[in-house]
């Protein structure tokens, strides 16, 4: 599965491990089976929809531990600094220490930079208001600020800078590459704070490719969690 | 894969994740490939394994959270009493709260118990030497308790004791079960303390067949790990 | 602060850092102050805690992580078996590899025994009530257990068989010891599993003890958590 | 206690709790007191240190777990893109997204550019032997290039821009703000990433403060640390 995300970014799903069918086997270790004659399991049709449903809601989130996937990622990097806050995952990052970064910047869109606009947003500066001028103005001079920014790198690498301090003047717009790891709870635990309306709408268009590859993967768990959230 | 451990345990494999190559791919994330060209891959034939060895010997550790693998485990309840200080791994255990528990226990082999007689063993109780009539009568002993014990445990649970408190009498020489899943820089991690001289002679049966497991399915990691340690 | 806990068990704080004023200085670099002017602070004198209930209410957990508490905890090893799920702790436990456990084991009054012979308790076993008669036999059984296992622990341990291999008969009743730390987060995400109706009656005594405890380091960020939760 | 580091950066310690004795006090937990009668304690004068010695020398960590500290650290985004790595700390950052970043951006000292001209660093660029005067004007050049991305950064804030998106273009050397936790087990496994030769230099130099702050707090756990790192 592959998402092109953002004008530069994508997901790309390198593998997983587990099922729904996994997470109900792990739950039922607790009782060798004896979960079955539960109240809602009396419908033996419905029993493993209805023990997963317990489960989610009881928060017994460990059998949640027992699937996971590993995803790519081309993000820029202050995605990528919210998404590390994320400790529970495992990174494997691009290192601009030991490779000069691609020259790949994000240029947000007009109808992306209005959405700050509007009386929601808590981060639009004071009251003022960008009109579609001053949006389409911020557009041109950060195309032409990474233009310069990227003669600069290249000019300090060339002239024996080394990697390490060359990238000081690297932009939080630069893309960067990763790989990530985490067990469903812990990919569950991000989505609920990434893939939720208050979370900076960049990150948010990652983290509904995550929630369209875990719906693939688990189904069940997804459909319980997107009903709820 | 299936293995046999004490006299009523057992390891089996459920599912993994990952591979030695999966390992060197993500840790080529840092360089968008340009690691190879360093001294020691000079000998491209040779790259890969340099890198892992590298990674390996500068503590390189999360390349190897790309890869895992989940188990299910029968063993004594002290086992599992140990096991579960390892905090970086997932578990779903049987619970005593929701069912009751197999009558099955740990009886040590009089080799085993011998072993407790030598000089090194800090947990011999003072200087006392242990005859084989005193391990023989242990054995038979403990043989008597174990089947006393589920006697009174099947009692108090006909009588309507709930089982979350007729288990008070259940001894930690008593098998449970659980999954445990863990990515491969935490198995590692298990294996440094557990697969170890100094770790109880119990536990390092599990952690023997947890290692092999390991070297079946990543055979260049293990491999390292199993030369260095 | 020292509490007793069931019949032999107690909690004793050993030390704390942090505060509720330390949460909402660490909150507060998120803006270099800049928080104190959103719309719930116009009344400065509410502004912290307007704040703190921001944080709570909009899962911004991590400044809860600036303050924690270590407690010493003597329970019986069910409990303890429950308690090290959570594996955001930290723990130094007694261990029955190294010295002789202390003679001291767990005895529910009847009252306790009796709990679970309500409707609701889904541990009870079947269809079974229990009577006040059983319940009373089951006490003075469990106790005569107990010495019995106590003599044959001290028999072995006297015949010269390891500490480690001794212990096989030790009950899960027995009561063992520990220290535990935890940062505030964590000790919250403890109480909302084990201060709970659904938690066994014995581990529900020791959280509602570290809830007075946290109640009484951290006054309002407990207020606002024992009135949501 | 508070450390100029770098141009612009600082380190200052907020709180700690623990000790090197309450190290000890965890530690004994496991025999209650029993470890005083071993080998290396038979001198009781030093039996505390011993016990101290053998635990580091022998990876039992979690003594160390019960101790710790919060620091208040200054320093470029690049150096905390590699500190949020170290995924067992607890931080609080300053956000862009919330408040405008200060303009306080890391410009190295000649004598730190030329660091990166001896054979041993990996990440100088290729062949390429790094000049004064090249060195020089790198230094020039990246303080016009801070200047111009400030005045941009403004100029965006002012037509009305999000914080979140006028701060595409602040580059990796400007200046951000945190408080950062951890127990001691955790930052000594920083400091044997981070205070060691081939980490940043700037980083290091983060590190060598923490260093002194634990010292300072934890002499004889430092000692120990110091002297086999």
């Amino acid at each position: 599965m592959n998402y092109q995300v953002l004008d530069h970014g994508y997901i790309k799903l390198i593998e997983h491990w587990g099922s729904d069918e996994r997470i109900i086997e792990a739950a039922r270790m607790s009782t060798s089976g004896g979960f079955v004659s539960w109240a809602p399991y009396e419908d033996h049709s419905k029993g493993d929809l209805g023990l997963l449903s317990y489960l989610w809601n009881n928060k017994h989130a460990t059998p949640f531990e027992m699937a996971g996937c590993i995803i790519e990622v081309q993000a820029p990097i202050l995605v990528f600094r919210e998404w590390h806050r994320h400790r529970t995952q495992s990174y494997n990052e691009m290192s601009a220490r030991y490779t000069p970064m691609p020259n790949l910047n994000y240029v947000p869109t007009i109808e992306r930079l209005m959405i700050g606009n509007n009386s929601l947003n808590k981060q639009a500066s004071g009251n003022k208001l960008l009109t579609q001028e001053a949006a389409e103005l911020f557009q041109k001079s950060i195309i032409g600020t990474y233009n310069a920014l990227e003669l600069g790198y290249q000019a300090a690498l060339e002239s024996g800078i080394p990697k390490e301090l060359a990238r000081l003047i690297i932009p939080v717009g630069r893309y960067s590459r990763m790989r990530a790891s985490a067990n469903l709870r812990n990919w569950l635990a991000f989505l609920t704070l990434r893939d939720h309306p208050k979370a900076q709408w960049e990150i948010q268009q990652y983290a509904k490719c995550v929630n369209d590859i875990l719906s693939y993967l688990f189904p069940r768990t997804l459909g319980l969690f997107n009903s709820k959230s």
